[in-house]
């Protein structure tokens, strides 16, 4: 029997558009009826997480506790978030449902072990992923060498998502604080870069960066294909 | 009071994707709280709606019908389909519930009488769509001279709809077709083209299309985003 997908999303809304577009290019399907079905809840009245982690701001888990219910009044399989920071939240919310979570940052834990076996990975994040310690977890238990960005690039990846993708600007108000991050993770030993924030990816493709990286909303897509039975279209 | 959305989905699942990323983009919003509450159901298991107007395929109401309660019991303010031919089905799902659907195809035609007065569209899409005479309706009621491919261009726009996007294929596969069919209806007097089936904006995006359209999908992504209360970001 195969498995319908339920996203919890709104985190934002346009990563949301990314992993569900993601979603149904990565399935391997000729026809409408052999897709996945997916039920959505992109609910936009998610408090921020990072400012809910680091400062004090409104808690977000009764609104994605909504957005949980509806997902499994509506007979979901499995739930997933497109927003990394979000997983701070999982184990809350894993508590309150029998419907499974699969967790983004696993998922791309186990993709950088198996594309850069022994290289270092740069986790680009929010301040509040960083600082939860959520990537520096997954990877020290998939035994996954990395390195964390320094309080200038912290400030400066936090420019890039919230002035710059979640706020609909030009890539060109912020090509230069990427490649400032970039540059630094670099000279300080990076071999790749986790795109660690679902608005980077969207940054990266607008930007057309051309270096290596692990995007988790990808990762994410092709774990929950494989969860709910159907083939990745690689 | 705002109001949010629900996307009756799935037909098919990456026009669904594209409606829903149109929605996003077309917001005005700065910030992840600004943007509109949206319920997707993705329902990959309605049957085809052309095969069941044409051919007695079977009927794509009552999985339709469950996607509506699903969509109702979330607490969807109003109703989207990104299927022109599923319009079809509209007046007897509209039966069915208080909460009202929005029209894709008159979308589409106000939007023909504004940026096009006079002038002739050719209305590309679906067989089913076009023998149920949908866009025939809306743009007669609305004044609108258009004209309807001849069965060998209905032909090529099922090729183009059914063997190249939903079977997820190359553009390079259907760009023949679509060139004849542009060219064709170019001849009989068309001075520009309405995408009137959701995979045909697809297509057109990844053609590289350089020729006069309405697109059905965004122009009810804009029509949407009025009615629950938000600014389109123009």
């Amino acid at each position: 029997m195969k498995k319908s997908i339920g996203i919890l999303g709104g985190m934002g809304p346009l990563a949301t558009a990314d992993l569900f577009r993601k979603i149904v290019l990565l399935t391997d399907a000729a026809r409408d009826n052999d897709h996945i079905r997916i039920y959505i809840d992109d609910n936009a009245s998610i408090p921020d997480r990072t400012a809910a982690i680091l400062s004090g701001g409104a808690d977000p888990l009764p609104a994605m506790t909504d957005s949980l219910r509806k997902l499994e009044a509506c007979g979901a399989d499995c739930i997933i978030m497109p927003c990394n920071t979000a997983h701070y939240f999982l184990p809350r919310l894993q508590a309150l449902t029998d419907v499974p979570f699969l967790s983004m940052l696993e998922a791309s834990a186990s993709a950088c072990r198996a594309r850069f076996p022994g290289r270092t990975a740069a986790v680009l994040a929010t301040k509040g992923t960083l600082a939860a310690g959520l990537y520096q977890q997954v990877l020290t238990a998939q035994q996954v060498p990395f390195l964390v960005p320094a309080p200038p690039e912290q400030d400066a990846l936090m420019r890039i998502i919230y002035d710059g993708v979640k706020a609909g600007k030009s890539p060109d108000t912020y090509r230069a604080d990427m490649e400032s991050v970039l540059h630094a993770l670099s000279a300080q030993g990076a071999d790749y870069f986790i795109l660690g924030c679902t608005e980077l990816p969207l940054a990266a493709e607008l930007l057309g960066l051309h270096v290596p990286t692990v995007d988790p909303t990808t990762e994410l897509a092709k774990a929950v294909i494989r969860f709910c039975g159907y083939s990745v279209n690689e």
